[in-house]
Formats: C-alpha cells, structure tokens, sequence
C-alpha cells in the first residue's frame, strides 16, 4: 500500500541562452514522467531508492546512509530529503517513508528530470501524510529542492513539473501559462555528451563581452522567433514553427553553444523529414529536439538511432504533477 | 609570339546575401588567377580556346563557328569576343587574334572565375594591339563583359580581377579599397555541388518577407561583422577573423543557404584547426573557406580532400590585372 505521484518533463522548445539576456523562451512539458512511489514505514528512517540512478540509501538522524552507489549518491538524493522535511515541517507530522523514484525522463539531459522528481515526490508525500498542498505550494516546495542540485534555478524546471502544458518565461516576469491548444509532436535525440551548462553559459558571456554588437542583434532575433513562435502556436502551424526551430539553432550556433554531436542528429533528423531542428537546452552535447508531422516520428527516431543518439518521441502534455494510484 | 596577361580570382570573406540588402561585404582577390595569352592572326577571324572548359571556335563576321565543346560554347566565349570588340573599338584597330585561357580558379564555384579571364584578355588584347588602357578602363570593359553573363553584375568581381587586393562593397557606395597588410592564409574547399545564385537569392528574399522581424536583426548582425573585422585586418589579428567568420556562417545558416555538402567540408575543416570556416558566395553548394596559421594550411586541405571536396590553398594578392610576358 502506498502512494504514487508522477510530474512530467519539459523541452526548451525556443529561446534557450537568450533567456539570460532578459529574452522570452517557449518551454513545453512533455509525456516523459518521473515517478515517485511512496511508503510509510514502521521506523523513522527516509529511505530512498532510484532504479534509474541505481542507487540507494536512507536519512536517519539527519545522517545518511549509503546503500548502493557512490559518494555521489548523497547529493543526488538530498533534494528527496528535502522535499519530505519541507512537507513534515507544513503538515506537523514527521514519519519514517519508503521513497521510490522510477523515471522515463533521460537524467541530466537537460529535460527537467530533477525537478520532476522532486514535484512527484511532494505530491506523492503529501497524500500519504494527508496533507492538502496546492500546486502553488509544490511549485515553491520543488524549487527549494531545485536550488540545492542548481543554486539559484530559474524556476522553469518547477513551474513546468507541478502546472505541465506550455509556458513562456522571461526573467523580469517569471512564468506565465501560454494556450497552446494543438499537439506538437516531437523526437527528442539524447547525445548522451555531457556538458556543464555554467561553462557554457559563461563562454556566451564571454562572446557577447568580445563582440556586443555582434551578438545583440541576434538576441533581438531570439525575441521575435519567440513572438512569431507564440503566433505559430495559436494558429496551429507546426510547419512555421519547424521553420522558426532551424532559424534558432543557427541563432545558437552564431553564439557558439552547438557540437559536433548536436549537428550529426540535427542533420540526420531533418534529412528524415523533421519540418525543423535545433538543439534544447545548454548544447555543447545533451538533447536536440526535432519537430515533424506525426507520421515522420518514427523514421526520425530511426535516424537518430542510426545516427548514434537515444531518440524519445514525446507530445506536449497538459497534464502537471498528479496521483496516479 | 604572343602577350600573356593574368587576373586573380576573388573569395568574399564576409557578407554575402546581406550586401543584397544594402550591408556591407568584404572582398579578397586571391592567387589563382586566369592567364590569356593573345596572339596576332593572318586572317580576321577571332579565335578562342579555353583549355579549362575544353571549348574553342572562332568569331567571324559576327558569325561563330564551333570547333570543341557543345551549343553552350558560344553563350561563354562571347564575353572573351565582347572584349576584343570593345577595344578595337577604343583603339580603332582590328586584328584577327588567337585568344588562349588557361587558368587555376575552379569555374563556376563563384570565385569571379569570369571576370577574371575578361580582365586578363583585356589587358592582352589592349598590349597586343599597342592600345595604352587605365587600369579603371579595364575595370569598365570587364564589367561590360560580365554584363553578358551575369546580367546585373555587382562590379565586384571586375573591381577584383583588375585592381586586385581587398575591398569594401557595398550597394550604395559600391567598390572601395581596403587597406590590409596582413597575409589572410586561407583554404578554399570547393563542393563542386553546383548551384543557382538566382534561386538562393530568391529564397533569402522569401524568408525575410515571411520573418521581417527576425532576419533584420540577422543582418544588422551580419553589418557589425564587417565592421570589426575591418578592423581585426588591420590590427592583422587572423583570430578574430576566424571567430567572426563562424558567426558569420552560423547567420547564413539562419537564412537557409548552407547545404549538406558545405556543412561537412566546414565541419572537417574546423576539426583539421582551422580558426574559423564558412561558405563564402551564394552557398547551397560551390565553395566554402577555412581560415588559418600558415602551418595548418595543409592539414586543412588533407582534410577537406578526404571528405570529398577539392581544396586550394589560396593567399590574398595585391596583384591585380597584369602582363605577365
């Protein structure tokens, strides 16, 4: 008997990196979820176990104990431990629990896997300490937990793990839900190349410090593939928006964020007949994304096998953090 | 006994398509060049042979009369004849000559491989014949040349093939020279994909119309590229020439004229060291170039060989259109 919750994953679908500079950016949920499964226990222990991950341990004391993994397990883990002590500390009640994270979202790919597991963990343990959260407060509880694994998150990775659907986010004004009534149907290609996204951040930096002029009119550009992108959206074009896709990667390839790795999928892909591709996320390696007609998914994901990437064929999703049984 | 008379090629090493809006490009006049050799005839018939094309027939009484080659023979030899007309014209002699091309610019991959063989004739004929031409009648009489071929020619390629050396080009202000004492050591990497300036023109033109918002950005960006690498040439910094010439080519990807086949020769060239790459001309295929120190050069032509383009190890050249015996 317990308890599972499950949040989904999200793709940057326009306006990565520019998004520092104060630009817009498009950022979808999609039907990947994270799954966290939860137990009460009989002692006062928070034990959890990621079979993705393939690691275990368990709280105790504010001690933590490793079962299977490394030394790396215990920050991987911490943000569950916090999700939980935020929810004993609203509802007044502590309890020893069996946590369980099973995921269909690739870990570290960009993708908002950790966000969404923190907001299924908080869902998931809120219900079973019979605890009332509004998503108002799962937003906040996830983005607390978020900060321990990012610093300082833009609240994105939350905000589209606890509401799904799609969103706009800026800097200056946060999240604000965008209508997107029609399906965007995609291939996600997984690289499987790490990268750091403060390095690339930082290198971005450095290029528009060296070449300012350069570099901010094609932030300006960034903004308005936004604009028409949110146009595109609203009539249901999914071939402007494959267009507006081609027209941003380029954007990201002039300021220096794409690879060797992105392109070989990004060209494999549109040769397989995505209407548009581009990377999403940091780049330097991680997940690019194709859009296409439905009936092209297949054999895109096909090319990106060939080719060497992990495809996910993935759909928007309306659907935020939820109980699932 | 004959005059040999020689012109360089030219590569545009930033601002191709955008000069179509008004922007700024800058133009190089390289050391491949094409030779004339002119010879005085007993008869009056007009002879012209380009080893190259493998093509030669004779003009007489505006008649042609083809030897080597099929029907499309006339339509390129015409322009040699339109030159010789030309100066009898000015010098009121006429001669039946042996007109021989011969030359090391690959044809048609929009190295100004015509107008550089219309110059070296001019400048031949003119010796032969004992006719004193400026070097700006030249520059006139070979852009009459390009008329023929290209209909409404920007006058770079004569500005090039006859005064040689680096320009500024720009729609309104036209043809300005640019002091550059640096070496700028390039590879040209031919794809020998042939295709249509026109059409990719065109193309450009639709996308700006489609995204107005987007692609300005895109060529105000591209303008601020010439600007500073104006003056990276002459602080003769060949980094940021390299750097400027990646960002460069990322913004022609944004407007949709790279191909596959450049897209490897630039990725091979830039793995082989080169400090930048990009398609240079009207893109969609013909030639792409790979800026570099001096000792790379080779790797980098190796390279592009071994992915299946034909590279030239080119230089800049202050020579211009000149006898060569």
């Amino acid at each position: 008997m317990g308890v599972v919750a499950s949040a989904p994953a999200k793709v940057i679908l326009f306006g990565e990196h520019f998004v520092v500079y104060g630009e817009p950016a498009i950022v979808l949920a999609i039907d990947k979820r994270a799954y966290a499964k939860v137990e009460l226990r009989n002692d006062k222990r928070v034990h959890v176990r990621s079979t993705n991950l393939g690691i275990s341990g368990y709280f105790e004391d504010n001690l933590f104990r490793l079962e299977t993994g490394n030394e790396q397990a215990k920050y991987k883990l911490e943000p569950i431990k916090k999700v939980v002590d935020k929810i004993s500390e609203i509802s007044g009640k502590t309890a020893g629990l069996d946590v369980e994270i099973r995921s269909t979202v690739p870990v570290a790919a960009g993708l908002g896997s950790s966000a969404a597991v923190a907001a299924a963990t908080a869902m998931a343990v809120a219900k079973i300490l019979g605890v009332e959260l509004s998503k108002e407060e799962i937003f906040r509880i996830t983005y607390e937990a978020e900060r321990i694994v990012h610093g300082t998150p833009s609240g994105v990775d939350p905000a589209i793990a606890t509401f799904g659907g799609t969103i706009l986010f800026q800097m200056d004004t946060g999240v604000k839900p965008l209508e997107a009534k029609m399906d965007i149907p995609l291939v996600i290609g997984d690289t499987r190349v790490s990268r750091s996204t403060r390095n690339l951040v930082a290198q971005v930096r450095e290029k528009r410090k060296r070449f300012p002029s350069i570099v901010d009119p094609i932030l300006r550009s960034g903004r308005q593939i936004v604009l028409r992108a949110i146009e595109a959206i609203r009539q249901g074009d999914i071939r402007t928006l494959g267009e507006l896709a081609n027209i941003n990667h380029a954007l990201l390839c002039a300021i220096g964020v794409s690879s060797e790795s992105l392109e070989w999928l990004i060209t494999n892909a549109r040769k397989a007949g995505a209407l548009g591709a581009k990377l999403t996320g940091a780049g330097g390696g991680g997940c690019m994304i194709a859009l296409a007609e439905p009936d092209r998914l297949e054999a895109i994901a096909e090319a990106i096998q060939r080719a060497g990437g992990t495809p996910y064929v993935a759909r928007k999703t309306d659907h935020g953090v939820r109980i699932e049984s």
